[in-house]
């Protein structure tokens, strides 16, 4: 019988070497993330089906990977409905379980609260090319501070995280949920009309103007007009220099709040600093929408000239937490596309091991001795029998990745003394 | 309406602290692993049911968190038997999934392969204090090498693996499931009774040597001389001198193999040569069963004071590969309680943190360039808003792990000039 060993459909076993450069990554990323005064936090991967089903989740809801209530035996007759067999699922992203923590452990947690996370979400996507049932999200969150300090931290630290991994060349493009509401009421929609004002504007990268105007208009049946004066007011909004962002869009949308106003030049200006020590780049992107309904303030995005998708999004989020803690407390997170990033990176950092190479009738204790040395000064060492011919194992150990050889031959070595010398070198 | 922010039943949210001790333990573990030549894999966390109960897991098999085909609605008439709705189930251990990825790459793997894995694992355990229905293992397992070799490196990895994290006064427990057998069929026990004898004899530290004989004799309906005359071997054979083990095991055992009493010599002897670097405790323990039924050679479990249950265990498992593969390939390996190991270390590293503290009309672009400034010497450094009362807002800082601090008072303050001083000194 011809068994099949492949993991679960859309899911991968990850292989040492991309194992190796993953772990690269996330130890590049998590040690700029604690250099800003971010602590990793975990949440199990199940959590009650109830809350993932809760409405945060968008489209992600009807992806969930449904787990039966425990105990059930596999011969069960369901006869009844579905719904009332489950009780937990697997987490579709890290938001949702954030939230959750903070309001469960929010009395011991200070105030703000910084916090990341690294861990795997899982989706049950159709199978189709480059979208797995399980992935890495990175995020990182600023609970419990309600000002601009936390976007312009986020950002920083997300750009600096994404230098650290040598994702360089990266775009920063910013805009306020607060701005897209002021212009939806400028251009005269309904307070009802907006949320599909900003799903249709969402799809402009996708299908154009044209396109948004077919949406809008022929579908969900928004006034020509006041589709015409957003694109028109966005239009005299893209490509603003720095400096000219705040006055700009006052004037272009008279009734937005001096406020929003106010944050944005705080932000842009303290971007602005950020560029004298590091190449920043970022542009106000009167475009961004970001999909999720739970933004409130601002929200960015990390563009990659390699990339078609954003390698990072994130926005400020101040009702969310409220609705599971029962009061409002104000907070903005950045989730890091891992797996893209991932992606953008050629390879791992090189290995540098040594092998210890022993014939049959060398002592074993001779080898594991030599390699104890070895170790004891901090290098990585691999004890190996001798086997088949000695120039194919040689060829097999160095595309492997060692770099070193110890080859002990003579049956009464005790491993001291044999030098060791590079591989690929011959022997 | 109150909502209930806890984790599903079972399972925990992890705080900071607990994350960054278990990120400490996991940090040296992997250190020492990797020095030993072993890299990291990993494994999807959901794997085919009917691979899950394939009958590796013994009695984790009725633990399995069923997860139900994709795009099933929770509208859906079951209306057929549940097995019918379920194509997945989350891993109950990392062997199993470890073996399905061999068996899956081994084209692209090394002879011999040494992989580590550090993940998650869930089982749908009773309610009961201390077992969690998701933890941690730390698997480490050498493919492809048949002799010695390989228990004995994973011994010396695995006690250096503890002694790195601190855990000092281990014992290891070393045995054989050959020794086991022959000492069965000495006693003249038939193959059939074999695995029946296996099941009393593990609970012998738990009911004792009356409860072992109720058990076999009583229960299985095993001969009781069969039974006395194995108690009497393997009192003979406890507490063994180092250089005594292999001939006593000889005499006590003659129908042993020689194979098996020149393995045991060997280990021992190397064991004994570890010791003239690390103290490094052992035993032969004719006792010792381990519960799963896949061995197939040495055995070992690492015991520590402070721990009823052993803090790692493991041995040798030849045929386990070969039913996933079609051939079989010699397989050692060694599981770390984690969670145990983490439980035994009383508390994190001491974090050393700055604090930037900025009043409210200080700029935030002065406190976010004074932050930069110390970052980029690698020190953490946290930027907050003076908020409440001073001494009150210190202590919690300083609670929180904060060493030095930084207070922005002047409106004028470019974030320069200011110095920084202990926390916990005074304001």
């Amino acid at each position: 019988m011809k068994i099949d060993n492949s993991p679960p459909r859309g899911t991968r076993d990850l292989l040492p070497d991309g194992v190796a450069l993953r772990d690269h990554v996330l130890g590049r990323i998590s040690e700029v993330y604690r250099r800003y005064g971010y602590q990793r936090i975990e949440t199990p991967a199940l959590e009650d089906i109830r809350r993932l089903r809760g409405g945060e989740g968008g489209e992600n809801e009807k992806l969930i990977f449904q787990v039966l209530k425990r105990g059930l035996g596999e011969d069960v007759d369901a006869g009844s409905r579905l719904a009332d067999l489950v009780d937990l699922g697997l987490r579709f992203d890290l938001t949702v379980p954030l939230v959750r923590f903070y309001a469960n452990n929010h009395a011991t947690l200070p105030t703000p609260f910084r916090a990341f996370q690294f861990a795997p979400v899982w989706r049950a996507e159709r199978p189709q090319k480059g979208r797995y049932r399980q992935f890495y999200q990175c995020d990182i969150d600023l609970v419990g501070d309600g000002s601009v300090l936390a976007e312009v931290e986020l950002i920083e630290a997300t750009t600096e995280a994404l230098d650290a991994v040598g994702i360089t060349g990266t775009t920063v493009r910013l805009s306020d949920r607060r701005f897209l509401s002021a212009l939806a009421a400028h251009a005269g929609l309904a307070e009802a009309e907006w949320s599909g004002f900003f799903i249709g504007l969402d799809k402009l990268d996708k299908i154009g103007w044209d396109g948004v105007r077919a949406e809008l208009v022929d579908k969900r049946g928004l006034p020509a007009t006041a589709v015409d004066e957003v694109r028109s007011v966005i239009e005299g909004l893209t490509g603003l220099e720095a400096g000219a962002v705040a006055d700009r869009l006052a004037d272009a949308v008279p009734n937005l709040a001096d406020e929003v106003v106010a944050d944005l030049a705080t932000t842009v200006g303290c971007l602005a600093d950020l560029g004298a020590t590091r190449a920043v780049r970022w542009e106000f992107d009167p475009t961004l929408v970001r999909g999720m309904g739970y933004y409130t303030g601002q929200i960015f995005e990390i563009s990659h000239p390699d990339s078609s998708s954003s390698v990072a999004g994130g926005g400020r989020y101040d009702k969310l937490v409220g609705r599971s803690l029962g009061k409002d407390v104000p907070a903005c997170g950045f989730s890091l596309g891992f797996e893209r990033i991932v992606d953008l990176i050629p390879e791992a950092p090189a290995r540098s091991a040594l092998a210890v190479l022993f014939e049959a009738d060398v002592p074993l204790s001779a080898a594991l001795g030599r390699a104890r040395r070895e170790r004891a000064q901090g290098r990585e060492t691999t004890v190996l029998r001798r086997s088949g011919k000695l120039p194919a194992q040689l060829n097999r150990l160095e595309a492997q990745g060692f770099t070193g050889l110890v080859h002990l031959r003579d049956a009464s070595t005790d491993g001291t003394a044999e030098p060791e010398r590079p591989l690929g070198a011959g022997d």
